[in-house]
């Protein structure tokens, strides 16, 4: 008999809670004996996880499936509300994928964006805003990572996503990884508008940090669009209409009645049941591992997400 | 008119070659303009590519295409001889795709191999093999990139593969960049066999470094690997037989007819040319970019691969 289960999962925990009730003790106890994050998270507290805001989460309706969507107003203000003015008008429905480039990201929006005569009209939504490619990293909540980063002075966490932080110029930003969306905009810094959006979907593409308006990250159904057709156009594009996945509908999760909500928690990053999950995963006690590695990349850091109650998917 | 092209092509070049003839003039005029990777890459000489070793490179037939794998024989000698005994006694034909797990692994092999019973036959093959998780970096071409790894003491390219080295230890190893494929194995250290592969086709899991033998590198194809269907199992894993991808096939190139034969070169690691590409990568001279990185990660560099002449492809 051969082995056949022969790398350890890394799973970001789609578990419905089962009204555990670990104790601060039994948190300690999991920590003497270096827990993994599966025992991190199974000893964590109702007050770890966090419930995000109806009015800042979309929900992506794919053939496929729902993806959730949390925007990152605290980065990208001027974004959101345009997303949002644009999703209330349900500019989104029926507009498709348009780009799927392996390794990098995958895009969608107005395939019709070019032709004047053909493009959808934004309505009350803003056509460019100002970039909003980093913020002031004063009075800014940051978790930090303790081992570094190749492309930032700081890197860590901040109202959940990943992000960097440099003390020599007071700003903050958050990173591309895999998950991030980010906002898609011509060679103008001031080109963007939201209504034309990627998700990171490979290697994280760090160089498009300070770039980029990075507006929000992708908190369930990333399969949904990591797992398309990759476009044999230059870019990843899709060449023929036919291919583009079309978009059924993106709406507010505050505007979808509460019985068709998805009910999820994701896991605070300002906790330390948040740092213990970090440190679970630097230094890996799972059995499979014969040299945990010690260190950990920003990206690389999961942030659990679980499903509360009775839950549509 | 909205922009449409919002985010900058990430290609790894895959063009056809048209007897350009670049000279060392052209290389210096090309840098004092800070070119492109693509400038780069139109630039290049012949002598900046390598045709991968046909005894080196597996043919994986998929219904979707064929995946190009360059064998790692530099870093993991026992595990690519175990393979290329495997391939040769066809031993992967029918075999398949056990697991996708979404920014993680995609793995195949022998979906009985738990079952003594059903379990295909090695045949010649080894069942066990030592560890091969590193070597001695002692003479080993190393050509190291100046930004410096959350992971490892030293990170660069080495024959052609992303690699890390550590002048403490002595040892140098492969880095598990999006591509990369190792052989998996149980919880013992000596339980791989290369029997069952898996590619990376997420964010780089650098904790698996030093943990397992990487034996090789996607080369052309990832899209047919990344772009699966993430099982639902733990772990990814396929819970159906009817949901595995079966392998039509793998070959050694050197098995196959030059008619047939995938014909690819890789640009070398060890040029100046490649290390005009790092810097290409480095700092972004692309119109779109604002504010060029000036670092990269190991795992963002790309290694380009062309087709030259008339290719199966």
């Amino acid at each position: 008999m051969r082995p056949f289960k022969i790398l350890p999962a890394f799973t970001l925990i789609a578990c419905v809670a089962l009204g555990f009730d670990a104790t601060d003790a039994g948190a300690d106890e999991a920590a003497a004996n270096k827990p993994t994050m599966q025992e991190v998270i199974d000893a964590s507290k109702p007050s770890d996880w966090r419930t995000p805001d109806p009015d800042n989460t979309l929900y992506m309706e794919l053939p496929g499936g729902r993806v959730v969507i949390e925007l990152a107003t605290a980065f990208a203000p001027l974004h959101a509300e345009n997303i949002r003015t644009l999703v209330k008008q349900k500019y989104f429905d029926g507009l498709t994928v348009l780009r799927v480039q392996d390794n990098f990201v995958t895009q969608w929006g107005d395939p019709n964006a070019e032709d004047e005569t053909k493009a959808r009209s934004m309505g009350e939504a803003k056509t460019i805003l100002p970039e909003e490619f980093s913020r002031s990293a004063k009075d800014l909540p940051f978790t930090r990572l303790p081992d570094g980063d190749v492309y930032a002075a700081e890197v860590g966490f901040s109202n959940g996503f990943p992000a960097a932080r440099d003390s020599a110029t007071g700003k903050a930003w958050l990173t591309h990884c895999y998950g991030m969306v980010g906002a898609g905009r011509g060679n103008d810094a001031k080109s963007g508008s939201g209504a034309e959006l990627y998700v990171v979907i490979g290697q994280s593409p760090r160089q498009l940090d300070l770039n980029i308006a990075t507006v929000g990250r992708v908190v369930q159904g990333m399969e949904l669009l990591a797992a398309l057709p990759r476009g044999t156009g230059g870019g990843g594009f899709y060449e023929e209409a036919s291919q583009m996945l079309p978009i059924k509908s993106v709406r507010l999760a505050a505007d979808v009645d509460a019985s068709d909500r998805s009910k999820l928690e994701i896991m605070r990053t300002d906790t330390p049941t948040f740092t213990a999950l970090v440190e679970s995963r630097r230094n890996r006690s799972d059995d499979w591992y014969l040299k945990p590695a010690g260190k950990i990349e920003v990206c690389n850091v999961p942030i659990p997400v679980r499903t509360v109650g009775n839950d549509k998917d």
